[in-house]
Formats: structure tokens, C-alpha cells, sequence
């Protein structure tokens, strides 16, 4: 069975959550306590020596880590990552434009804002992430004004990995309301099969 | 025939330019100067709505952004991704890796202060990125250290990924004469077939 460390408020430990749930996937859950620095052990350095969560255990002693690389590892051969070539690259594209364009700014600043509680502390840096991360849901805006989902015309692990920051950007202090193709993309992600919050380890247990 | 619209001096680009060669894969190259803000125009912004290099005609109309995501289009069914899932997987997770707790730092840094010309003006922000991007190239080294590439024993797009700019981390000022591992791989992957400098365009063309 898979082990899954991970930090219950994370969003990107909550797209392998979601994802390992929807393909019906049984796990083990492991809390590691980021803002305890339980990540940073020397046991945790082992298992990733990058010092971040989620990790995924596929068996014992073989491990992988980076949110979007588990998602597409968990993925392939199933309906969360098309085949076609020409759509899977999008995935992947949307996936990188995550971790680089959108996860710095909208990701980070609701967690300094909403976890950290370094709102004070952090304006100027949390200030700076304001343009950028507007920026990014800009480009999201785009494409889901006319598009029911990210890519092609059904859901895929590139709405899980945008969807796992976009729909908790108001924690970040982004206003989603003059946003309306991403606000009913977000209802129609909350409306897929077995969907869970991101407060959840497994699906209704929080 | 590919276009690859790109900026001589990013990594990001250099990743393709240099995946391309080794493919073997003729393209056409359009320069688009991003300090002269050329990849924000609005005929860009229809390209790319994310407004940055390097992006790749596929075919006329048909167009994939993000560097990593690029490397995993082109090199698939090829030599450079493995096809051992786990090992694919690996693969995946070190562009991740590059792309979020890597290129902001260690490219960032070198951007600022070689072509940015803006080494004193951003003082603070580029001397912030240093512990992250060390912590970066102790990751790296970890894997290195007694490894031959970053994946299974083979020269992969995971290898050209993080080569683009670790190999002129010192731009940035970083300093690798602590990192021995790294520093044997950078000379294992001058030495591939059909190496070529970031200077270059094509093989050959600065």
C-alpha cells in the first residue's frame, strides 16, 4: 500500500490525496508538521533529501517526491492523463506553469498569510506576490472563460494541480470575483466523483 | 519545421536549443529580446498568454510552452526519457525539481547580476536567493556524488534540464568548487554527442 507523507494543509500534498482517492486507491497517511520542521529532519532528509513534502512511498524504500511528478506517475494509463500526445503535453505544461508561475505567489502567500501567520512580518514579501499571482490567474482566466477544464474538454491531473491553490486563493488575499471562467471551472472540479476538500487525509475524514 | 521562438541568453531556451540538436531535429530560431520586454507584446501574448521564452511551434497555430514540458514532448520515444516508469518518474521529479526549488535562485541570480545589470539594485533580493540555491546544488551533489546522471546510469532531459543553468551557476555567483560530484557530471555532459554552448542558436552559430 502506498504511504503518503504529507501536511494536511498543504495543497500540494492535497492534489496526490485527491487524485490517489478518485483512482480508488487505498494509502497510509503520514503527518509531517512543516511549520514544525519535521521535514527537515534527518530521517525525513533521507526520504527526500530536498526536505519537502509530499512524498510518495510506492513500496518500501523506494520513494518520489514533487507533487506533479506523483500526480503523472499516479495517472498514467488512467483518464486523469490523456494519451494523446499533442494534450498530454499541455498537462505537463499547465503542471510546470504551476509550480513556477502560479504556486510561488498564490500558494505562498496565503500560506505566510493563513498558516505562518507572518501577515505583519512578511507584508512587503507578501505585496510583492500580489502582481504575479493575479498574473497567473490571468492566464488561467483565459483559457477557462471558453474551456470547461484546462485541457481538451475533460478533467485531468492538470485541474487537480491548479485547482489545489486556485480554490483557497482567497487565504492568499486574492479576490477570485472578477474571475468567472475560473470560479465555474472550480464548481466544476468540486463536482467530479468522489472529490474531497483539502482539510481531508481521506475522503470524509478530516 | 519547428519554430522556436527564444532568448540567446535564457537556460530555458538553451534546454530545447540543445535537446533539438541532439535530436537532431532541424528549426527555425526567432529571438525575442526579454529585457526589451519582447515576449510581452500582444502578438506574443497570443502565443504564449503566460508572456515568456522559450515556446516551440509545433506546426503553424499549434504552439507548447515551458521549457520542461517541451524537453518531455520532444523526447519522447527517444533515447533522452526513459521508458521504465519508475525511472521515468524520476525523471519527472528532478524537472520539478528545477523548476521550482532550483531556476529561481541559481537563474534568477545570474539573470540579475549578468544581464539584468542589476546587481546592486537588487542586492538584498539576490543575496536572499543564495541559501536556497545552495540548498539546491547539495541536492544535486547527494545524487551526484556517486552517480554518473541524474537518472538510472544514462544521459536524460532530466541531465539537461538542471545542466542549463548550473553550468554557468557561477554567472550568478555561485560558487562550485565544494560541489566535486557536480562538477564531474557538468564535464560528463559537455562530453554527449552534439554538445553545444548556450551561446549558440545551432551547433556551431553563435
Amino acid at each position: 500500500m502506498y504511504k503518503l507523507y504529507d501536511y494536511r494543509p498543504s495543497g500540494n500534498g492535497y492534489k496526490v490525496r485527491l487524485l490517489l482517492t478518485q483512482l480508488g486507491l487505498p494509502y497510509e497517511y503520514v503527518e509531517k508538521d512543516i511549520l514544525q520542521r519535521e521535514t527537515r529532519t534527518p530521517e525525513f532528509l533521507a526520504i527526500n533529501p530536498n526536505g519537502r513534502i509530499p512524498v510518495l512511498e510506492l513500496e518500501p524504500g523506494i520513494t518520489l517526491s514533487e507533487s506533479n511528478a506523483i500526480l503523472i506517475y499516479l495517472s498514467e494509463g488512467t483518464p486523469f492523463l490523456p494519451t494523446d500526445k499533442l494534450e498530454s503535453a499541455y498537462v505537463m505544461q499547465w503542471l510546470f506553469f504551476e509550480q513556477y508561475s502560479h504556486e510561488p505567489y498564490i500558494a505562498t502567500s496565503r500560506f505566510l498569510l493563513h498558516y505562518a501567520g507572518k501577515g505583519d512580518q512578511m507584508r512587503d514579501v507578501i505585496e510583492q506576490k500580489r502582481e504575479p499571482g493575479y498574473a497567473a490567474l490571468v492566464v488561467m482566466e483565459k483559457r477557462l472563460a471558453d474551456h470547461p477544464f484546462l485541457v481538451g474538454d475533460r478533467y485531468t491531473i492538470a485541474d487537480i494541480a491548479l485547482y489545489a491553490y486556485t480554490h483557497v486563493a482567497d487565504e492568499g488575499g486574492f479576490d477570485l470575483s472578477g474571475f468567472p471562467g475560473i470560479l465555474a471551472w472550480i464548481d466544476r472540479v468540486k463536482s467530479q466523483p468522489n472529490h474531497m476538500l483539502i482539510t481531508e487525509t481521506h475522503l470524509g475524514q478530516t
